[in-house]
């Protein structure tokens, strides 16, 4: 083994879907900054040239042949600033043949090695994940050969992501190379728990094939997904030399005196914040960047009183600051007192943009004109403060987000076109007895760095209420919140039966009718916004189901 | 080669997804029927069983093993009703192993045969799309041996839909395997121009093979798909001998001599219908299934005495019968007197249950409130009319359906929680210039049945607009409707480029501007209802592409 010391850059970025311009001028900055950090090679994450996931894009001709010639002038760029000995390494897609299948390009999902000015080597990624969110099978053909490159005497090679949570491929012929850093690019969204699975596939990889292993992912909120950074790189021991911090782009230098012998230049981590410290950071991060990144600059949502409106507000105000959200209290004739002052006091603790704009005079109309009574009647009220701050968002340009939790999203403990209006959905993939969690722990969190809790301790400590008709509480119609989590757990997330449910001793009936409302709110679920998954099971193209489904098992 | 006599039952059931009880009760009656006809075999669709596509129905591992009670079920009823010489082969799911990934079920789809009580085979699905709507990729492992049986002297084949789409697998064994009698199972949706794409395929395989070929699809609206049944038969010299209805449960018997020597018992037909016919019948037969399926028997929706909501009126009714179908007229201060006449008119023409409701009423105390104008005004006026069709539908239990068609939906030219409210969008894939089309046609269809025009003339000439401001018609925002239909089918189903689009001829500036208004709905397409699939492309599971998406090409 040589005696050398190659310093190497691990980078995450934070791309948007389809913003070649952008992501690249990002990439050469950060290109440019480690050069100055005399590193010797630089390496991105997964697709970090077009952002992840790029979804039915990938089939179109011209988006791949512009890709292609964006790589091509990063390269030229690179030259012409003379970080010629610089080796990079960048995630992206690539026409994979010249042919088409009835119009639909085929494309593979690619790592450039770009070196002098050229496109040295291109590995495309083995292992196409076509379950929970994603449909690589779809989009890419695979590749099934490993790229080895040396450079300064080290020898590197490239996979993707998947390629290491799967048997086989590539991998396997990590040994044969003799290769001493394997770069792994990644684009993998955060998931509660999923760090420890990451940390023991790259040490696994280090120990097996006794080479060290880079882990590079990406950063961003991108419609559902929030890609989390948290990149990490392990010596040939499989000892870990340094992590990444989530959320946030970052560049990071180590010193490879040989693959066993890796140390971090500068300051560095290993360890992580709690779970709900990340799952907040998640959240933040995916509204901001879902807010930004498709041209809005604040939001306006409904403020209830309530627990979900309240962290749905706090989310917004650390995501975009507090003068970019826009509460609106909308009391009807069954609001409280109580609702009403909790709504104002979430607002002036944080400096939120406030107002109330009472709901009576609209409801009247409809109530009058087409003899509205019971639930039509309760669902009016819910439309009336939809069409509200629909046009409020209208009139001002503010994104509306609508503030429903992953509980009532499972029962469609909802009003379609009523409170679940809006174009993104925070809490979309958090269940309610996490809402109450993260409330107590963003309160704490405040109190611990000396600021005002943000969230009213009434709307925390109430017994959750729609406020729809005199005396209204949720548990009039739904379990409670932590027997319905568990009950929705069981049946969402673990696939168990009605009759398996009822084995774990809960009520058979009640999980008779949790299962049915489940079943039925499909079609809502359907219609409803998009909201940062945060869980392995989330709402939406994690699990796909039938409307029209009879089955009841 | 044996001369014999051996008839052949092609059955093209309409299953439910998930309603095993009910879809093996037609199955034994269809059963029960051809052993009547004497029939020897009967062969039914792909997935008749538990219907399709069952999406992740497929990973609980439950389903499978209620799937496989409910064959061996059949198997023993069969054999209790004596039909004990009766081969039959029906589609279902199986578990493909005792083993799950993460709970999730493998799962594999298959063909049984049936004979004397007992399965006595089962082929397994070789090649799984995972293109367009479908991905069995995710949901199923692929088989890779054909399934041969002998019966009353002939040699049987079972292969399942894709396998005759693709080069390789199984079929490519039929000839080793001197099959007398290739039997086809599928679940191949409707879209125009398809049959004969599926004539060609049979044929050639009958050629290639030197064997006999049924093909037999399902019937029936599933969801955002409609199977249209057109089964057919040929002889080992590509002939073809009969065509099961379209759009239709369908029973027919053949006589099969010998491989080249096949002929129908009964009357039968080998030509088909126009295609207006098929795309009427296929939006008539999805909005009926979706309706019943999900248990509803009346449907409400707003008549602007417009074309789309006239054409949207007439297919409920050929639905559902006029009697529920309850349209309701909503003038605003912008409605013209012909829009409100051509409402009325369009009612009284087929009986269809009538309403006005004003919206002034309700309009004013947001307008006041919110001091609107402009967009956010016009927007409003579309919201109320949904709240308005939103409580009637909550209050008499009609499923609201929205009437918006394909060129809207691509351009984004509606209100989101207005005009689009709803479960079922009967236009969905229907793009402006075909709406005209199928109205011209239904009315010239109804006269030559001597029955009076449905759709008034009027709603059918006047200029579209929306009537959300005085003197307003779609053309002030968007080019002709020929033309916007023409560059939606380049950029949206030809996946070209807007340079590539103005080379057609078409103004670059209004090529920009509809590609620009097709990229910012896409949030507006995620919340959109569901629709029947008549088009190679339609919105929804055929093109997804991310909310978030900067790329301009």
């Amino acid at each position: 083994m040589l005696v050398t010391n190659v310093r190497l850059a691990l980078v995450q970025t934070n791309p948007t879907v389809g913003a070649l311009e952008s992501n690249i001028d990002s990439i050469f900055a950060q290109i440019k900054a480690a050069a100055e950090a005399k590193a010797d090679v630089v390496v991105f994450g997964e697709m970090a040239i077009t952002g992840y996931p790029i979804e039915d894009l990938a089939s179109r001709e011209t988006f791949l042949l512009d890709v292609e010639l964006a790589i091509r002038t990063l390269a030229k760029r690179l030259e012409a600033a003379e970080f010629r000995d610089l080796a990079v390494v960048v995630g992206h897609p690539a026409l994979a043949s010249a042919q088409e299948q009835n119009g639909w390009a085929i494309a593979k999902n690619c790592a450039s090695v770009i070196l002098g000015g050229e496109i040295i080597g291109r590995y495309a990624k083995h292992h196409l994940p076509n379950y929970s969110v994603f449909d690589e099978y779809r989009i890419f053909v695979p590749g099934n050969d490993l790229l080895t490159f040396e450079h300064k005497g080290l020898k590197f090679s490239t996979v993707i992501c998947e390629d290491i949570w799967q048997q086989g491929g590539p991998v396997a012929e990590l040994s044969r190379s003799e290769t001493d850093v394997c770069l792994i690019l990644n684009g993998s969204p955060f998931e509660m728990d999923k760090d420890d699975k990451r940390l023991a596939l790259v040490t696994d990889l280090a120990k097996r094939h006794k080479c060290a292993a880079a882990y590079v992912n990406l950063v961003g909120g991108q419609d559902d997904l929030v890609f989390d950074g948290d990149s990490i790189i392990v010596d040939s021991k499989a000892r870990l030399v340094a992590r990444l911090k989530q959320f946030k782009t970052e560049l990071l230098c180590v010193d490879i005196e040989s693959k066993d012998h890796i140390t971090v230049v500068g300051e560095h981590h290993l360890s992580k914040p709690n779970d709900n410290w990340q799952v907040w950071n998640a959240l933040v991060l995916g509204l901001r960047d879902y807010v930004q990144k498709n041209g809005f600059s604040s939001v306006v949502l409904g403020l209830s009183g309530g627990i979900d409106s309240a962290v749905c507000a706090t989310i917004a105000a650390d995501a975009l600051g507090a003068s970019n959200v826009f509460g609106v209290s909308m009391p009807s004739r069954y609001s409280s007192a109580g609702s009403k002052d909790d709504a104002k006091d979430l607002a002036d603790r944080r400096g939120i943009n406030y107002q109330i704009q009472a709901i009576e005079s609209m409801v009247l109309p409809f109530e009058t004109s087409l003899e509205l009574e019971g639930l039509p009647a309760e669902n009016l009220q819910a439309r009336v403060r939809g069409v509200i701050l629909m046009a409020l968002s209208n009139k001002y340009g503010h994104l509306t987000i609508t503030t429903g939790n992953k509980s009532e999203l499972a029962v469609g403990y909802s009003t379609i076109y009523g409170d679940t209006v809006g174009g993104y959905a925070p809490l979309k993939d958090v269940e309610k007895s996490l809402v109450w969690e993260l409330a107590r722990w963003r309160n704490a969190y405040a109190l611990s760095r000396g600021e005002v809790e943000p969230i009213p301790l009434s709307s925390i400590e109430k017994a959750p209420s729609a406020e729809l008709r005199p005396g209204q509480v949720d548990q009039d119609s739904l379990p409670p919140y932590d027997v319905l989590d568990a009950i929705l757990d069981a049946y969402v997330n673990r696939r168990k039966s009605l009759a398996q449910i009822a084995e774990y001793g809960f009520d058979l009936d009640m999980v008779k009718k949790v299962l049915k409302l489940v079943d039925q709110a499909e079609w809502k679920r359907r219609q409803a916004a998009i909201g940062p998954k945060i869980t392995a099971m989330a709402f939406g193209r994690d699990r796909r189901l039938p409307i029209t489904n009879k089955y009841k098992g």
